[in-house]
């Protein structure tokens, strides 16, 4: 069936920046593409949006049909309409980025996406089309956000250590912090619920674990407070 | 002429939620439809975008064809995708927000809006297709925005007097704020220039003119500086 139109139109995509991380890098989700163009190239996981679907539904059923990820937290990015973007016609892609625990998940590729693999963000390939643009922009939005909400706790397993809480500040920042301000900016904030259990990692004496407060965090945000490290 | 595709597509437009400040009221600027659906109703500022167009360039020019502004600083805000939001057919809007002070610009209506108006926001009438969840997605992120960047001072006159910066503080967030505490903590910042000239309104005693120091301001975000009140 073919579908007219009185003036051209634009093709409509999304796209998925996903972060995972794994107690001590952050990760970014790739699939290699299966079709041309850019085929065999890494991309950011898409498609095309259809008609009958919002842009969110979109972004949702094409990471679990080419990645297998379920149920995860997307949240809208940017809409990106570069002229040239696309060297088949005019696409416009809309952006989402998403922030997942890396155990929680295992990834499959599928339909047109020839495999699908976590990259440390260090060592992502480059991408098909403007996906490299895409992704620096999430790394913008999340290096912001982290500033002033305490989305992290959305990449750390329910129980932490402070030095995990840390590597992920490191990983997203792309720089070190001190370890002793980090960790009174942070227990300042009384935020975290310190828990009966430590975690033992290789030959470092056991750790203590923290969980996240959200509704002290709840009350804090409504006061107007701002989460800055 | 008529274009073909293999798969049905929806139309994209931009709409463009502008605000103005006069030096007392945070306003909105709004047209009036010249055209079906929402005929004689009030709307934001929008239209198609053209298939050669960049989304930046599409809200522009509209915003030009239909309200006469021209080089305002646009930001783009979100792409919204409910699926019923036109009665026409599928239409997918990108949403963008600029900020202006209000004495810069005259506005004209043009092509498809039959008129084109400043409303004070609290005095905003209803709007057409989904343009209210538009408007209320553009006072959040303003709101956000405000807190920790000082945008305010886009909406502020190049002179402006402490009371006037108070105004639209509270005007933007929609809450009083105390004059003392305020003024303390604007001038801590350090970002504001006294000048050697005052303005008097009616007939309250002259108040000191200060400008906005963007230099200072580009020095301090570079350190991570949050602009909190």
């Amino acid at each position: 069936m073919k579908h007219v139109y009185e003036y051209p139109r634009a093709a409509l995509t999304v796209d998925c920046v996903v972060f995972g991380f794994d107690g001590g890098e952050l990760k970014l989700l790739l699939i290699e593409r299966g079709l041309a163009p850019f085929k065999g190239c890494w991309a950011l996981p898409g498609g095309f949006v259809r008609v009958d679907e919002t842009l969110d539904q979109a972004a949702l059923r094409e990471l679990e049909e080419e990645t297998g990820l379920e149920k995860v937290f997307l949240e809208q990015l940017y809409t990106f309409s570069s002229v040239d973007r696309d060297p088949r016609e005019r696409v416009i892609s809309v952006a989402y980025y998403a922030l997942t625990k890396l155990a929680d998940h295992r990834t499959r590729a599928a339909t047109d996406a020839a495999d699908a693999q976590w990259f440390p963000i260090p060592d992502v390939p480059s991408l098909a089309f403007d996906h490299a643009d895409i992704l620096t922009t999430a790394i913008q939005r999340l290096r912001g956000k982290l500033r002033y909400e305490p989305i992290g706790f959305e990449l750390l397993p329910a129980k932490f250590t402070l030095s995990q809480l840390q590597q992920l500040y490191e990983a997203v920042l792309g720089t070190e912090l001190d370890k002793r301000n980090f960790r009174k900016k942070v227990l300042g904030f009384d935020l975290l619920i310190p828990l009966n259990e430590t975690h033992r990692e290789g030959a470092h004496r056991p750790a203590q674990l923290f969980r996240f407060d959200p509704v002290r965090y709840g009350k804090l945000k409504k006061k107007g407070f701002l989460f800055e490290l």
